[in-house]
């Protein structure tokens, strides 16, 4: 566990809203930590329609296999999350504990065990006894209490140095909607859905399969377009959950994905899982510094976020840029070896305004001042522009720093 | 650079042999280094034949260009190597180096330019004037002896904390040849040849297309099968030179890859292409320990190379490897983010010869204390059984340190 928070923590959080229809409680449990919670109940009053998007590991997490197939179901009454084991790669046992913990859960709130969601996160390969915490559910569910936001991000963190909350209100039809969400994450995390946890809910009214859509067009260009060290987690889970309580303010009940009255909170909804997905980015295990990659000019979309993630999950260019040295050849070396089309004399490379390379070779103009200048920043942007076609990606990473190291060297013990 | 020798280094070196019709010299030409030689030519008698495996890079540097267009001629007589400036990414620049370069080593060994090869490493992107060395060759070609091997290695070294040499005596036919073999590497080390410069040579009488098809066989399982950070260099370069004086002495002419004779020769020189590897990969930037991954029963060989490349680049998997710490769970992440074919329920995981983990769970008979005393070892052999094929592949690589970091993090400036 890291001590220290990251600096590129939030200065301030936002003032979280009432989502009406949800409530939360979280509780020491002692699964593996001393002194904080490490468990976490979410209710949600029934109607509440859920979509989810998981880890493409072929090895996932027990919790992962249980939400898998309750999703069909689209709907959601209890979220229950622990952070200190994954039960991941544990088997039989691991089936069981979902199965228990997955039938307290529905009897707490009342509800059919399909329509309880559940979430893991810590170490991989340990029992999960559900013995520890599920004997707290019944209270749980019955103090939830819809404020505790901040708390839920807290309850959910392992090497996280600062819980991860964002917010958005927005009109749906007339009417306001609000949207929450929380996260965690901060090692283990690749695109397809690294250690992470997220979960975001909104009392808009909006039908499961609208909700799925939305969700996974949204994690693509956010949660999946993050890394940090690209390694991939058994667990990844990002849930969201709509209550739909705003109809009885009048707001209108989306069926249909295409429904002109989605955008602003289609919009809104992309804004949240990228602050989310970017807050986990930059409490990366060490980060000092975030890094956007932006790859243009690629033979397809696809194409330039394959360079865009070998790029950032090159440890050349993740310890470059940790020593604030624009070490651009290092960027040409990941274009090369990520084996998609490329013109080696056609390419342009920018740290932030600066370009370094254009067509193939050191930029004439380059002002080394200039850059190193640049690269004393905590933000970072790496533009490259490979000058064969309109592909255009985005992903986002943190730099490579010897606490990564210390962190992940010593984690389990 | 990093001052202090690798704890991994070789406790001694082998004598290497003379390999009649070759002969070296080496020169202090000052390009980025001081006080140290950085300047290799290695001169070939006439009639020797060349085989040549590259980096797979879409951005290949201007030397690797120049000895792709030579190599279907399949003569040799002279090599130049410099270390400290890689001559990649250098646009027309890098072309008219190597131009420039080949035209002056052709003229210094009264040779054809398309005798000549060439290979560069150091940094990326910065112009090499080849007028800080060009003007060396004649002497370099006039003073060359047979005697330099270890020489050689230290000239060609960027990044390294020692020199690399292996050597080999083989019967063909009834007569014995020899084969030498020098290489560089560090960092930027991946699978399809990451920053690695290698030349072998032998007094065999092999023909080219022949030297070829054992050169690429070889290469596969050796240098192609060990990876330091999962960074491929732009400047890869394994040249295979055989100058055939040992026919003087009765050595049979070799002309077919499937002469049956060959099969001792073929033998010794993938053991020399393996010995030249693995003192890479501990070689490998910060390392503290060698790591080798065996992958078996998977669908196929193809996909547990894939899966074992997968373990062997996680960075959390390296990281606990450097903490000593015998984390199968992150290795079972390493094979879930594969993405081939894989039964979480059938996989097995020893450490040496430790079971941690067998049919999808934790071996019950797993003892923590005869794990932890293996870890505290300098050679760590980590064994994966996926239990659905019969595919298996070995890779290497070195743990992860804070050195790394150090060492990266503060190349350039």
């Amino acid at each position: 566990m890291s001590a220290a928070i990251s600096p590129l923590a939030p200065k301030k959080y936002p003032k979280m809203p009432v989502i009406e229809g949800v409530r939360m409680a979280t509780a020491e449990a002692g699964i593996k930590y001393r002194g904080r919670t490490d468990l976490l109940a979410m209710v949600f009053d029934p109607g509440t329609a859920v979509a989810g998007v998981f880890t493409r590991s072929k090895c996932p997490s027990a919790p992962v296999d249980f939400c898998r197939e309750n999703l069909p179901g689209g709907k959601a009454r209890v979220l229950v999350v622990n952070s200190g084991n994954a039960n991941a790669f544990t088997g039989r046992k691991g089936r069981e504990t979902t199965s228990a913990t997955g039938k307290a859960a529905a009897k707490a709130a009342g509800c059919n065990e399909r329509e309880v969601f559940l979430a893991s996160t810590g170490v991989i390969g340990e029992p999960l006894d559900p013995g520890k915490f599920s004997h707290l559910l019944d209270d749980l569910v019955r103090d939830a209490r819809p404020d505790l936001w901040k708390e839920a991000a807290s309850a959910i963190m392992t090497t996280d140095t600062y819980p991860k909350v964002a917010t958005a209100t927005v009109k749906l039809g007339d009417v306001e909607v609000a949207i929450n969400g929380i996260a965690k994450g901060a090692g283990m995390i690749a695109p397809d859905m690294a250690t992470m946890l997220s979960f975001v809910a909104t009392d808009a009214p909006i039908a499961a399969p609208v909700l799925q859509a939305l969700l996974s067009g949204g994690a693509a260009k956010t949660f999946n377009a993050v890394t940090v060290d690209s390694d991939t987690s058994t667990s990844d889970t990002l849930l969201l959950f709509a209550t739909g309580a705003a109809s009885k303010r009048g707001a209108p009940s989306i069926t249909d994905v295409k429904d002109p009255r989605l955008s602003s909170f289609k919009r809104a909804l992309g804004k949240i899982l990228k602050s989310l997905a970017l807050q986990v980015v930059r409490d990366g295990e060490g980060a000092r510094k975030q890094i956007e990659i932006t790859v243009e000019g690629a033979k397809s979309a696809r194409s330039a976020k394959k360079i865009a993630l070998s790029i950032a999950n090159s440890p050349l260019v993740k310890t470059a840029v940790a020593g604030e040295d624009a070490n651009w050849g290092r960027v040409v070396m990941a274009v090369g070896k990520a084996g998609e089309p490329a013109d080696r004399d056609r390419l342009s490379i920018w740290f932030g305004g600066n370009r370094l390379a254009h067509e193939g070779e050191r930029d004439p103009s380059y002002s080394e001042e200039a850059t190193s200048a640049y690269m004393t920043r905590d933000e970072i942007v790496i533009r490259v522009d490979l000058g064969i076609g309109r592909g255009k990606a985005t992903v986002w990473t943190c730099d490579l720093t010897k606490e990564y190291v210390a962190i992940n060297g010593d984690y389990r013990s």
